[in-house]
């Protein structure tokens, strides 16, 4: 029987654990945070949970009662001080926590202070800085380029291949998984049609990411290379970016996707550690162009390969649509925060970088609602019915599983949100 | 003679009173904060200060010693709570400062509470939540398409006239004005080049814009409508959006702006309250295309016109190359905010959003150096040389006035930066 009663092979046993931010009561949902992740905000006092199981830790209460030095950056109703102390305290803290969890001396301590997921709120569980969405997947943009630029002779844009593209989204409008989305209004107008018309959008979207999530912060005017990816993020959360296609579509020419982003995006409410991933690195696809040296990864002195093998799921109301491989990104989380850097921007605790939609090879591998329709011209066939785009009232949510230590799964937290209609 | 002996016509009188955060001491540079922003940022106690004259008022310690009910918001070493704190405070906490200032029965108390600019460090006064970019100057839209596009049969792209285009920006890299731009390096490669090359910028501009600044927030799924605009932001600043134009070209499509932009957003330590700017409110330019309702002012109920008459400067080592008017602003602070949240994203309390480059209609009217050298093709003749991009060691400054009550000039504080080579 492994420690503290959770099942042999629970993908979120002691070599695991990772970091959110919870209170207690709440709608019983789980990992949600209800019908509007704001509304709990202050039914109760919040603290940094571990997750160990179907249960949840009081990380903060624990290492008060076991007098650790670790309570300074646990009974705090955010991540942003574990966050901001760095690598060392990052491992030296983890190394703690898991001998709460596994040494039975401490049972007698730490059993009180593990809550069912059922009786929590689970918050947002760290302020955040900056917002950057990559558009990291070959995959991914090779099928968007064929969607919409079908007469290019390449479907990528030239400087794919060179840099990892990116571009800054709206931080303010970050939600924790459960969060009802409300369907956008907005401008659209097809290519054809006379004018723009305006109301609820009608092409509203999903994109299946992973959000990289920065600790240590960095100075303007400094550059991170390839190999400080680990002194500067902590960890990793699912991530749906939700998008609206039609109000992307006219807006987006020349600066880039607004309003049609900018409405909400989602993240699982459980931060898992990089320290918690290192049997997941798997080395990224080859590269077919020469990359200059801030980037080159494979001429990098670091040890770690770059890539991870994430397997993600992707259903709406509970039937799996996708399940989009992240290892096939060409771009890693690395190259991210070297390339977002090598102009001297710099990093604060708290900034959240996307990866991109990620999309496999395969058909049901593809992780948007635009490529599995292939722009609504294909249909889902759901049981309850066939969609092309999301409707009112159906539920999306991201799962994810990881390769861990001995054969074990490492689970990342859920991304769940439920479309509804606006006022 | 003036209350407390700022000369007549200063645009500084008690009739403008922006708002800052300052602390005692500092580099002896007026409204710079040395050399590096952040060098000096914990040289001494930050409060709330109201610049008179040559002077700051330090509206902490004097709502203190008066026993002000506004203290909570002035005694604080950001000026986020009084932010906050509603369009109703924000008139009162006015009127108080304007009694303090000019009612002889405070002189007394005032009087020691007023420190030389020589003598202060003036800081970023605000914490930025998001910050976005607008692209709301119709000749400047138009100056840009003519370089980036000769041959297209517009020059603006064909949302621009329905919609005020916009981004994010990168809020972490927002600094005050004073604080030293690190030339950023980053990739580049022109249409003819086999692949792209790294180094430093080699076409470095500035564009003078105006920044407005949120204070009070919204709820996500809510849109904010023209009329709302006075409810939610406080007041203006000057912004300098430094732009790499070789990263940019090169990052640009298809996801917008990223690294061209990201390294550094200057703004001017001076808010100006948008109630210091009653007499500068004009009727902005006569729309060509209708208007969706929710952006259409010329049918809007609320009595503001929408634009703001006020007469930028740009200077580089202290030489005029510019006078950007911004009343010919195609799309008003009103429409952009109404734009922004149409879709029902939250405004929080110190979101920026950048008016975008303004440009006049003749040629020294133009906010960038992109358009007055015409993308390099001409030459500025400055005392100290010829320039098409900016050179290490200039030092750009923005400064400008508007219209004031009585033929006064209501001034707006400086932003200005010195541009460093990178190490």
């Amino acid at each position: 029987m492994p420690p503290f009663d959770v099942p042999e092979g629970d993908p979120f046993g002691p070599h695991n654990l990772p970091y959110g931010v919870f209170s207690l009561g709440g709608p019983g949902t789980g990992s949600d945070s209800g019908s509007d992740g704001k509304s709990n905000s202050d039914s109760g006092r919040r603290s940094v949970g571990v997750r160990l199981g179907d249960h949840v830790l009081d990380a903060g209460a624990a290492a008060v009662e076991l007098g650790s030095p670790y309570a300074a950056l646990l009974a705090r109703p955010s991540l942003n001080p574990l966050l901001a102390a760095g690598r060392t305290a990052w491992s030296d803290v983890r190394r703690a926590i898991t001998a709460w969890v596994t040494v039975p001396a401490h049972r007698e301590t730490i059993a009180p202070l593990l809550h069912p997921l059922s009786e929590v709120t689970l918050h947002l569980p760290f302020e955040v800085a900056d917002y950057v969405d990559f558009y990291a997947s070959e995959n991914h943009a090779r099928n968007v380029g064929q969607i919409f630029r079908p007469d290019a002779e390449d479907s990528l844009t030239p400087n794919w291949k060179h840099l990892p593209i990116g571009y800054h989204g709206r931080s303010g409008t970050v939600v924790v998984s459960g969060t009802e989305v409300v369907r956008p209004s907005g401008q659209r107008k097809a290519p054809a049609d006379p004018a723009p018309v305006f109301g609820p959008s009608v092409r509203l979207d999903i994109e299946a990411e992973v959000g990289f999530v920065v600790g240590t912060p960095s100075a303007m005017g400094t550059a991170v290379p390839l190999s400080g990816f680990r002194d500067h993020v902590f960890g990793l959360c699912l991530l749906n970016d939700w998008s609206a296609r039609d109000l992307q579509a006219w807006e987006y020419v020349p600066l880039g996707p607004f309003l049609g982003k900018s409405f909400a995006t989602s993240v699982s409410a459980w931060i898992t550690p990089l320290d918690a991933l290192d049997d997941a690195r798997v080395a990224p696809p080859t590269r077919t162009h020469p990359l200059l040296p801030y980037l080159d990864d494979a001429s990098d002195a670091s040890e770690d390969p770059g890539g991870y093998d994430l397997r993600i799921s992707v259903a709406i109301n509970g039937h799996v649509v996708s399940e989009p491989p992240f290892s096939t990104m060409y771009w890693t989380a690395a190259q991210q925060l070297a390339h977002m850097t090598v102009n001297g921007a710099s990093l604060r605790t708290g900034d959240l970088y996307g990866s991109g939609t990620v999309s496999g090879a395969s058909d049901n591998e593809r992780g948007s609602l635009l490529e599995l329709t292939w722009n609504g011209r294909d249909t889902l066939e759901l049981p309850d019915g066939k969609r092309t785009f999301l409707e009112d009232g159906d539920t999306v949510t991201l799962t994810a599983w990881a390769p861990g230590p001995h054969g074990t799964r490492v689970g990342l937290g859920e991304v769940s949100g439920r479309v509804v209609a606006g006022a």
